[in-house]
C-alpha cells in the first residue's frame, strides 16, 4: 500500500512512461474490486466497495453478490429511510462517518449514492435510491457525497442513468423523450455532480433509447462534461461494458470488474485499427491517474472508527428516517409507565433493517426493536406473530398474538416485507404485505383496538387495504443496524417523528403511473407517463392518495404563516414563520412548490423546489428562507433544447406535504426568450406571432380568398394550423413556395 | 364527361404515349376537387368529393373549408352515431344510398370513411371517427366502403395512419411503438384494406415516428401493400404532401389538391436528377389510371337518387344511433298520450347534426325534434333555454324553460356542445356542456324532476357532474338531417332504443389515458399509454366510469344463456342463447371479448374481438354465433414481429357491454413458436430456456463458484438475468465470449 506521504503521481511523465498495452489494462479492473496496478511505473493498486449506506468490503474471495462475508462496518439507514429525514446535514455527517469507515478499511471509493428516480413501487431496489422527486433526491445525494469525500474517500454517483428497474436491467432501453430525460432523470445527478463532484460517476447497465449508457457520448461527455463539468471518472456498473472500445471513446473511463483481458484485448484492436484514438485511451488513464493522487493521501493502514460513535449515528439517523403515517387519537406516544405492551411480529425480534444485493453489509452490531422496548419500564409481552419467510399463517402463532393483544394496554405490531420481496436483480410482483400478516393484523385489532403497525419495507407497500384497523402507523422504512432502538425512542417519545414521505403511498398499485409500462417488454421499456412519476401523476389525474409526498406527523404540531416573497432576476427568496403549536419540541420539514399554470407547453400541477428543515420548541416560532434559483421556474424546451423560463406569474406553494398546502402566493419573473426559429412547416399561427416576420406575412397575403379564409371567424384557426409552406402550395395562395424558403432564410 | 359504354382506358398504351411530363402532370390534382385530364390521350377528369357520412360536392368555386355552398345531399348521421349502432348491415345500405347520390352528382370518389382511433375525448374530429375500439371501427369501416362501392364508386380510407388530434396534425409526430401501432392504430385500416379494398387511401398529414405519412414507405409500401394486399391508390390528405419525390418513391400515388404545378415540377426535377425512378413515376401513373378505369363506368349524367327513401334511411341510422344511457323507472318511452310534454333546448329547433370541416353537408331537408314531437298527440310546450352559441344563461329564458317544466307531465331537455366546440382544425379544451346549460338542467329538474336529457355532441361529454339531476339520458352523438324525426321515435317508442357505445363516457376529464400527453409540444406527441386506449385503459386502472364502452339500454331486456364454444385450428366459434326477456320487441348488440390472462408481454384486461346484432320478439329466444379467428387471440410480438399466439387458456367473455359480462368460458389454442433468437445479449435465463442451448450451457457451465452464484436460491435470479455475453467477460466464468459468440451462430 502506497504511504499517505507519498507524493502525487506525476501524471505527464506516466503517459509518456507507459506503453499502450499498460494504458488499456488501467482501464480495466485488477480484480472484483481493485483497479489495475503498474508496478514498473510506481501506479499502485486502490479498492472500490460497496455500498451507499454501509461499507461491504469483502473479505475472503470476492464476488459480486455477497455470498462472502465482508468486514463488519455500520450499517446506516438505507436511502429510502434517509431520504425521508429531508435533511442534507445528516446527510453529510453520515458520509463523514462512511468516509472514516473507507479510510479504516483502506478503501479508497465508496460505491454510492444512488440518486435514480424511483419510478414504479415494484422496482426491486427503491431502497437503495432516494424519492421519486429529483430535487430530493438531488440534494440528499449530494449531502452524502459531500460528507464522503471530506474525509478523503471517493464516492461513485450511481446509476448513470434512467436505471429505474431490475427486469432486463443489463439490456433494456429506457425510452425517454428528452424534456422527460432532463426534467426527471437527470436533474438529481446534475445536482450532485455541479455541486459536489463525486470522485466518479457509475455509468448503469440499460440502455437510453437505444444506447448503453456505458457507451453513450451524449450521456457520458455532451451532458456530463460539456455541460454539467464533471471533473472526475466514469467507471462501469460491474459488468455494464458491452463494447468496450465504444465505451472509451464515449467517455467510459474504467471498466469493472476486471474483464480479464478482454476489454484490454478490444481497445488495443481498435486503437491498432485505428478506429479508437489514442488521446481517447490517453484521456481515460488520465482520469484513471487522476482518480489515484485523489484517494491516495487518505490510504494508510492502521486508521479506525468509533463503531460506538457511529452507531449511535445511525440510531440518531434511523430516528429522523421514520414517518409517522397516522396517530388517532394521539396513540402514540406511549407513556413510559402504563399496562403491559404486547409486542407482535418477528420483525420486532429479527428486524429487516438493510435491503439485499450489493448494499448488504455486515453490520457492527443489531439492535431488535423488542430488545430495546423491554429495556424501557412497560412489561413486554412478545408474540412472534409468523414467520418472516412463510407464505402462510401459523394458526399457533396467530394464537398466541392475538392472546398477548387481548392480556395488554397496546399492541405493537411489526409487519414488513420479507427480504426476497426486494432486492438489486430483480423487482417486486405487487405492493402488498404478505396477506397473512394483515389476517394477523385483523386478528390482533379484534383482540386489541389500540394497535400501533411498525412496518418495515424497502418500497412503498399498500396500506389502505388494512390501515383502518390501526390506529396508528409509523412507517420504517429500513432503518440500518440500529433501527430497533430507534423504533423504541419514537414509540416512547424519547425521539419526536419528523420524516417525511419522500414518495407517495397510492391507495392501489393500478392508480401507479407505470401501470402497462413497467418493466416493458422484449428490449424497451416505454417511459409512457412523461414527466408524471410519483405525485406528479397523482396530481395530474385528480387521484386520491393513500399518503401523499411529503407528508408526515409529529407529535407536535406546526403553524405556518407571515409568507413573503422577494425577487431578483436570480432568484426568489420565499420566507414564511414557522410556529410549533403544540406540546413538544418537534421538526418540520417546511416544502416550497411552484406551478406555472399558464405555459407553452405542459407542465405538472406542482413540482418540489426547495424546502427547509425547522426544529422548535413548543410555541417557538422562526422565520424560513427557502431559495429558488431560476431554474426552480424553467422547463426543459424540447425545441430550443435548453432551460427555459416564460414570463409571467408563477404561483409558490407552501405546504407540510405535497397535499397540504398552508399558503399560497404569486410571483412574476422575467422571462427567456421562447420563440422557436422559423421553419417551412412552420404553421401560419406561428409565422403570423413572429416579430418580424408576422409584418412581412401580412404585407404579403393580400385580401383575397386566402385572407378571408384564414381569418374565418368558423374556420380560421384551422387554416391558420397549417404550415405555411403547405399553403405556399395551394392554388392561388399569394406567397409562392421560393418566398416562403427566402423568408425562412431571412427571419430565421 | 365519358360516356358510361366507352372503353377502358388501355393503361400500357399509355404509359407508352404519356410523356414524363404528362405522367408527373397526372400525379397532381387538377384543382381543388378534380384529377387531371390529358385531354389528347382521352384521359379524362374525374372528381372526388368530402365526405363520409354525406355528399360535399362544391357548386360554386371550391375551397377547403366550405365556405361556399354545397350542392344537397342527404346528411347521415356522422361516424360517431354509426358507430353506436354496432351495425354493418345498416352501414352497407347507407354506403349504398351514398353511392347513388355520389352517381347522381358524376362524383367518382367519395372521401371517406374515416376510421382513426378515438384517443383523446378532445379530438376536435372525433364526430367523423368511429371508435376507441379498431375491431368495432374496422367492422364498420368496411360495411360503409362494401356499401359505397357496390354502386361503382370509390371511397378513400382515411387518415392513414394515426391521425387522432387536430392540433399540429399538418407536423406533429406521432410517437409510437410498434406493437401499439399494430393492435391499436392499424388494425381498423387492415381491416377494411383487405377486406374491402378501398379504391383510395388517403395518407394522413401527420409524422409517425417522425416521418411523415405521406412520403413513409413503410407504412404506404411495406405494410399497405406488402402485407395487407393492398391494389388501390394512395391519394394525400389535401395539402399533406411534404417532399412530393419522396412521396412517390415511398408509395403516395396521387397529390391533392392542385400543386399548382409545384409537385410536378419536383418529380420532374427529381427524374432527371436520377434520384427518382421513372418506374416510381409509372407505378403512381398506373393506379390513378386504373382508378379512373373503375370509376368510369358509373360516371353518367342524368342519374338520380330518391331524396325522401334517403332520408327515412337516414331517420332509420338515426333512430339505430341513439344510445340510451339511463332510464330510471322506465321514464321513457314517453306514453303517447298524456300531459304537456315541455321541450326544452335550442337543440329540439336548430338541431346540431354534424360537425363542422370537411364533413359538412348540405342537407336535402333537416327534421327538427320539436316538429317531430309538436306532430304527436301530447301537448308541447317549447322553450328555447338558451342560445347555442352562448356562452352564458339568459335569464329570461331560463325563467321561461323552468315555467314550461313546471307546467308539464314531464321535461325533454336537449343539451349539447356548441358546433364551434368541434371541427376538424382544432381540439377541444375541455370535454364539459356549456356551464349554463347545465345550470338550466338544474333550474328545469327542481321545477320538474321528471326529465329527459337529449345529448347532441360529435365527442363524449363528462355527463357525471350532472347527470343524477335527470332520470332518462338519451345520447343523440351527431344524428344527421332526420335525427330530429328519430328523436321522437326513440322517445314515444316508435322506435326502440338499441345504440351501444363505442366509446367509453368516463367519469372526469383527468381520467382519460391521453392526460399529458396530448396533444403533445413542439412537433411531438408520445403515444405514453401504449396499448390502454379508451376501455383498455379504464379496465387496467380499475376506475370507475360513467358508462363503459358497449354499454347501451333498450326498453326492453335480455336473457344471456347456453354458452358454447368449438375450436379449430383456424378459429373459436361463440355460441351463446339471447332471450327477449322484456315486454317489448329490441335489438341486442352481444359483444365478445377475449382476455389473455398468461402471456409472455403486457396485455389489455380484455379487448373486443367479436359482436352480432340480433332483434327478438318479446319472449323469444335465439342462438347466436361469433367466430373468431386465430388473430383474436394474437397479439404483435415486438421482437419477432409478426402476429403471435401464445399456447394456452384464454378467456371469453360474452356480454351487454364491456363491463357488464353475462357468461364466460375459457378456451385453449395450440401456440405459435415464440422462443426469440438467442443473441450474446439474451439472459442466461433465456440460454437455460432453449431447447438446444439450454443443455450446451449447462454442460458447460460446470460446477465450480458461477454455477453456485446462478443457482443460488437468494440471488441466483438476479445473476440468471444477465447476458450470457457479459457474464462471459467477468474473471473465472467457465464460458469464454468467444464459445458465446459461437454458440449464437449455432442456436439461433
Amino acid at each position: 500500500m502506497t504511504s499517505p506521504a507519498a507524493p502525487p503521481l506525476d501524471i505527464p511523465a506516466l503517459l509518456s512512461a507507459l506503453t499502450l498495452e499498460e494504458k488499456a489494462a488501467l482501464l480495466d479492473g485488477a480484480d472484483f474490486w481493485r483497479t489495475q496496478a503498474v508496478e514498473r511505473l510506481g501506479i499502485p493498486s486502490v479498492m472500490v466497495t460497496d455500498g451507499p449506506h454501509g461499507l461491504r468490503k469483502q473479505a475472503g474471495g470476492a464476488d459480486h453478490v455477497g455470498l462472502h462475508d465482508s468486514v463488519p462496518a455500520t450499517c446506516f439507514p438505507p436511502a429510502a429511510g434517509l431520504a425521508s429525514t429531508w435533511d442534507p446535514h445528516l446527510l453529510a455527517r453520515i458520509g463523514e462517518a462512511l468516509g472514516r469507515e473507507c479510510r479504516a478499511e483502506e478503501v479508497a471509493v465508496l460505491l454510492g449514492p444512488g440518486t435514480n428516480m424511483k419510478r414504479s413501487p415494484l422496482c426491486g431496489r427503491n431502497f437503495e435510491y432516494f424519492s421519486e422527486d429529483p430535487l430530493l433526491a438531488g440534494e440528499l445525494g449530494a449531502a452524502l457525497v459531500d460528507g464522503i469525500q471530506s474525509q478523503g474517500v471517493g464516492t461513485s454517483l450511481k446509476h448513470f442513468a434512467a436505471n429505474n428497474q431490475e427486469t432486463d436491467r443489463m439490456t433494456v432501453s429506457a425510452d425517454i423523450d428528452e424534456r422527460t430525460l432532463r426534467e426527471i432523470y437527470l436533474p438529481a445527478f446534475e445536482r450532485v455532480v455541479t455541486g459536489s463532484q463525486p470522485w466518479t460517476v457509475m455509468c448503469s447497465y440499460n440502455r437510453i433509447n437505444g444506447t448503453y449508457a456505458s457507451e453513450d457520448p451524449w450521456l457520458l461527455t455532451d451532458v456530463l462534461r460539456d455541460e454539467w463539468g464533471y471533473t472526475g471518472l466514469v467507471v462501469s456498473d460491474w459488468g455494464a461494458v458491452n463494447r468496450r472500445d465504444a465505451g472509451v471513446a464515449a467517455g467510459l473511463d474504467l471498466e469493472m470488474p476486471s474483464s480479464g483481458g478482454s476489454g484490454t484485448r478490444v481497445i488495443l484492436d481498435a486503437v491498432r485499427a485505428g478506429t479508437l484514438g489514442e488521446k481517447d485511451v490517453d484521456r481515460a488513464v488520465t482520469r484513471v491517474l487522476e482518480l489515484l493522487n485523489r484517494a491516495l493521501p487518505a490510504l494508510a493502514p492502521g486508521q479506525t472508527f468509533d463503531a460506538g460513535a457511529h452507531h449511535a449515528l445511525a440510531r440518531e439517523a434511523a430516528a429522523a428516517s421514520a414517518v409517522l403515517l397516522k396517530n388517532e387519537n394521539d396513540l402514540l406516544p406511549l407513556a413510559r409507565t402504563g399496562g403491559p405492551v404486547a409486542v407482535i411480529g418477528e420483525f420486532a425480534r429479527t428486524p429487516r433493517f438493510q435491503g439485499a444485493g450489493s448494499s448488504q453489509v455486515n453490520p457492527t452490531r443489531v439492535d431488535s426493536a423488542l430488545d430495546a422496548l423491554r429495556a424501557g419500564d412497560r412489561e413486554v409481552i412478545f408474540a412472534p406473530g409468523f414467520a418472516i419467510e412463510s407464505g402462510t399463517a401459523d394458526p399457533a402463532l396467530v394464537e398466541e398474538a392475538v392472546r398477548a393483544a387481548a392480556s395488554a394496554d397496546v399492541a405493537v405490531l411489526f409487519l414488513g416485507l420479507p427480504p426476497a420481496y426486494e432486492s438489486e436483480g430483480y423487482d417486486r410482483d405487487h405492493m402488498d404485505l404478505p396477506a397473512h400478516q394483515v389476517e394477523l393484523l385483523h386478528a390482533v385489532a379484534d383482540a386489541n383496538p389500540r394497535v400501533v403497525v411498525v412496518l418495515s419495507n424497502g418500497s412503498v407497500v399498500s396500506v389502505a387495504p388494512w390501515q383502518d384497523r390501526a390506529p396508528a402507523v409509523l412507517e420504517g422504512w429500513l432503518l440500518g443496524q440500529a433501527g430497533g432502538a430507534a423504533t423504541a425512542d419514537l414509540l416512547y417519545g424519547a425521539a419526536t417523528p419528523a420524516g417525511k414521505l419522500a414518495e407517495t403511498i397510492p391507495v392501489r398499485y393500478e392508480d401507479n403511473p407505470a401501470l402497462g409500462n413497467f418493466p416493458g417488454e422484449h428490449g424497451h421499456v416505454r417511459y409512457g407517463e412523461g414527466l408524471l412519476i410519483g405525485y406528479r401523476w397523482y396530481d395530474a389525474h385528480r387521484l386520491p392518495v393513500a399518503y401523499p409526498f411529503g407528508h408526515g406527523l409529529s407529535y407536535t404540531t406546526f403553524g405556518y404563516d407571515g409568507l413573503t416573497t422577494t425577487t431578483d432576476a436570480d432568484r426568489v427568496r420565499v420566507t414564511l414563520t414557522v410556529t410549533n403549536t403544540g406540546p413538544r419540541p418537534g421538526t418540520e420539514i417546511v416544502q416550497v412548490y411552484v406551478t406555472d399554470p399558464q405555459a407553452a407547453v405542459y407542465r405538472p400541477e406542482q413540482e418540489l423546489r426547495g424546502f427547509a428543515r425547522v426544529t422548535l420548541a413548543p410555541g417557538e416560532s422562526e422565520r424560513v428562507t427557502v431559495e429558488l434559483g431560476r431554474r426552480a421556474f424553467a422547463y426543459w424546451h424540447p425545441a430550443l433544447r435548453r432551460w427555459t423560463v416564460e414570463a409571467g406569474a408563477f404561483g409558490i406553494r407552501v405546504g407540510a406535504s405535497s397535499r397540504d398546502i398552508r399558503l399560497e402566493t404569486t410571483v412574476e419573473l422575467p422571462g427567456d426568450d421562447v420563440t422557436p426559429p422559423l421553419a417551412a412547416e412552420s404553421s401560419v399561427e406561428a409565422w403570423l406571432a413572429h416579430p418580424a416576420a408576422g409584418d412581412w406575412l401580412r404585407a404579403n397575403l393580400g385580401d383575397g380568398l386566402f385572407h378571408t379564409m384564414l381569418f374565418d371567424p368558423r374556420n380560421g384557426q384551422m387554416m391558420r394550423a397549417m404550415p405555411l409552406q403547405r399553403l405556399s402550395r395551394f392554388p392561388g395562395f399569394p406567397v409562392a413556395e421560393p418566398q416562403v424558403d427566402e423568408a425562412v432564410a431571412r427571419f430565421s
